[in-house]
């Protein structure tokens, strides 16, 4: 008898999570200090920064109530829809004449946000088309695009400008295969908030090159105000426009439920340039059919009745976090952090020179994390060689700790 | 300026859900009769099958822990895979040699069963790969094919043997490019359950054909024993074979949730001849990253918790209402039904020549939505021309009226 052949797809074989792969399979450090997590995005960690009362109370009724057990259409329910358009439209449309372009037929839920940018980018892109996407980035367009045999540009985000898009590379960039521009505000790595004018001119550009847009604002309204009490999120919705838009958002971040697995796609177009793209959303969907039904039940409560001062407190202990971060991470050798400006992150550059025996910023993460058991990760992963990405999440007393860890760490590794 | 020309990817085009598409656009019928829906094998409706008061109250306490609201590991908590790999063990493996090939580490848990079939099918087919795949069957197999090019051979499960699949057909079926034996057991659409024997058959057949099996046993156990005391669920992981099994298993039937998503994929492979497979799992399931983590949490309650007689008086109450919908929708001209031996379905055979006006199990699906307002599923959506499915869930009352409702729509339209 021949002996067994079974081989994964081609398609699996290119599935690679890169940050998924580090947090999920890293080994313990030999290091005798407690670990320090500094790496993936969850602001669960250390329950300093909780979900909504009303959120909690409102999934227990929906639980004791059996009524959301069975079904829901896989758009997910039209309550739920409804809330995301009215929250959505509520927070970050501030333009009367543009808030009734946000609709709840227009969105449709996915089963976080790694579903949401898998749904976003195959509902329009197939293998041989290209997508726009930043970089540094979040690894997962990259996953997405690389399963699915989904070309990519890179565009270049700028420390030195903020970290904004390199709009002229964009511009260059584009070709005749080139179906989506794929933007992340407020940016997972790189910790940064465009300004508005920024916001503008992209949504301008992609109007130009008659791009789609697939807008990353699952940290939405997190910004710093610390710094600049003007400080502002700015969607890509609050414009008028003729370029079909597919906004991420969800619960992970700032209803800091990562794990519940709720979030949406929000398609704006004002215009009907692009309802195909929304008919993709919804096609795609199909393949997993929606999201958890109880958590779809208590997202109307999360959303609109979650008080204001909650999500602010919530931002404010991350840029407490961030600044200390920032004002303390200087202090290592060789380590040039970049302003936080929102989200979870701080990203800081990594002067090689300055260390002896340290060539890469991979070389540095598996360095301090068994030297000193200090979990960062590598920009690498991003895109963005030579930095170092660490989350703010955590409380002050964590990054006290860290810091010193880093600077002994750091100090250690010096060049003579 | 150009104009825009936004086209949906290919890929989204051929995403079709026939069951979710009649379900989630069914338009309201013009009868003023109450609905009787006999269609989505949803077993939640009527609240007369109920998840377990433990999975309840775990699902809650963990809610109220704060602790399970952030990232678990893509794969699932350690707890829900040790948790399924116990439940399978105890429940479905007899062989006690066998027992120690059920583990934890060979659990993936997915996102619903339909995202396990996505999973499980992409895993190991690419485009232009084959997969063997029965029919009548759930659609979900032939939604996922289209969707990535693989092609599927499909074989027969004959009603005149009580909907065993037709072994030679697979034999003569399979080729080069054929990479996956799809099974169902027991059947939806087809209410039937396999023998031991004929288990078995399948489990040697694909070891003669050297061809990975996946198996769909989301209806695990939900066998009836009314006629046959001696009828009993046989999973393809109880024998000793070298085939490489993927198992699909749920919270969804049995459990009574499946708008919770939460399913797995057990990789069944005592002598190691297809652990990529098993990779394949774990890698096109970081494109969704995992199911909610609350209903995670309640997992291992629900499974190893729940006392016996819960889920035996589950099944009880629906066999009552599949024999009552046996016994008397025959009763109505033109149509002759299969024995339901498991899951959640009755299959009836519409002789179409009985009709004067109807010519289709299409038409005959439309029409009695149109006219008495039931909704059944027209066996068409299953590969199953001239047959139409009923769910066998519903309390024995709903059944009584909606063969009133049938039996008076098959006499007006009953041939002279």
């Amino acid at each position: 008898m021949s002996s067994w052949d079974v081989s994964m797809s081609n398609h699996a074989g290119l599935v690679f999570n890169p940050i998924r792969t580090v947090s999920d399979n890293a080994k313990p450090s030999p290091s005798p200090k407690p670990i320090i997590k500094l790496s993936v995005g969850d602001p669960t960690l250390d329950k300093n920064l909780l979900t909504s009362a009303a959120q909690i109370k409102k999934l227990k009724e929906a639980i004791d109530s059996q009524e959301c057990n069975g079904y829901f259409p896989t758009v997910g329910s039209p309550e739920a829809r409804e809330a995301v358009a009215t929250w959505w439209r509520n927070s970050f449309v501030h333009k009367e004449e543009l808030k009734s372009t946000i609709v709840k037929d227009n969105v449709v839920l996915c089963s976080g946000g790694s579903h949401g940018i898998l749904m976003a980018i195959t509902a329009i892109c197939d293998a041989g088309d290209y997508a726009l996407v930043p970089q540094p980035g979040f690894p997962h367009y990259e996953t997405v695009c690389k399963a699915y045999g989904i070309g990519m540009h890179f565009y270049n985000c700028r420390p030195e400008n903020d970290w904004e898009a390199d709009l002229d590379e964009i511009r260059r960039l584009k070709d005749d295969k080139t179906k989506l521009l794929i933007v992340t505000n407020p940016s997972n790595p790189c910790g940064s908030n465009f300004s508005r004018k920024h916001v503008e001119d992209i949504v301008r550009l992609a109007e130009e090159l008659r791009l789609p847009l697939f807008s990353d604002e699952i940290y939405a309204g997190m910004v710093f105000k610390g710094k600049d009490p003007n400080a502002t999120f700015t969607s890509v919705a609050d414009f008028e426009t003729t370029v079909p838009r597919v906004i991420l958002g969800g619960t992970a971040k700032n209803l800091v439920v990562p794990g519940w697995r709720l979030g949406w796609l929000l398609y704006v177009d004002p215009h009907g340039n692009g309802p195909s793209f929304l008919e993709g959303l919804k096609r795609v969907g199909m393949l997993v059919c929606g999201p958890c039904t109880v958590v779809q039940a208590a997202l109307g409560e999360a959303l609109l009745n979650t008080p204001q001062e909650h999500l602010d407190q919530i931002v404010a202990k991350i840029e407490e976090s961030a600044m200390y971060l920032y004002n303390h991470i200087g202090e290592c050798i060789g380590l040039a952090p970049t302003m936080p400006r929102g989200a979870m992150y701080l990203m800081s550059r990594i002067d090689l020179e300055k260390y002896r025996d340290i060539k890469t910023d991979v070389e540095f993460f598996e360095k301090l994390l068994e030297e000193e058991n200090v979990q960062v990760l590598p920009g690498t992963i991003f895109h963005a060689p030579g930095f170092t990405r660490l989350t703010t999440t955590r409380p002050v007393e964590v990054y006290r700790e860290a810091v010193e860890r880093i600077k002994a760490f750091c100090q250690r590794h010096a060049a003579v």
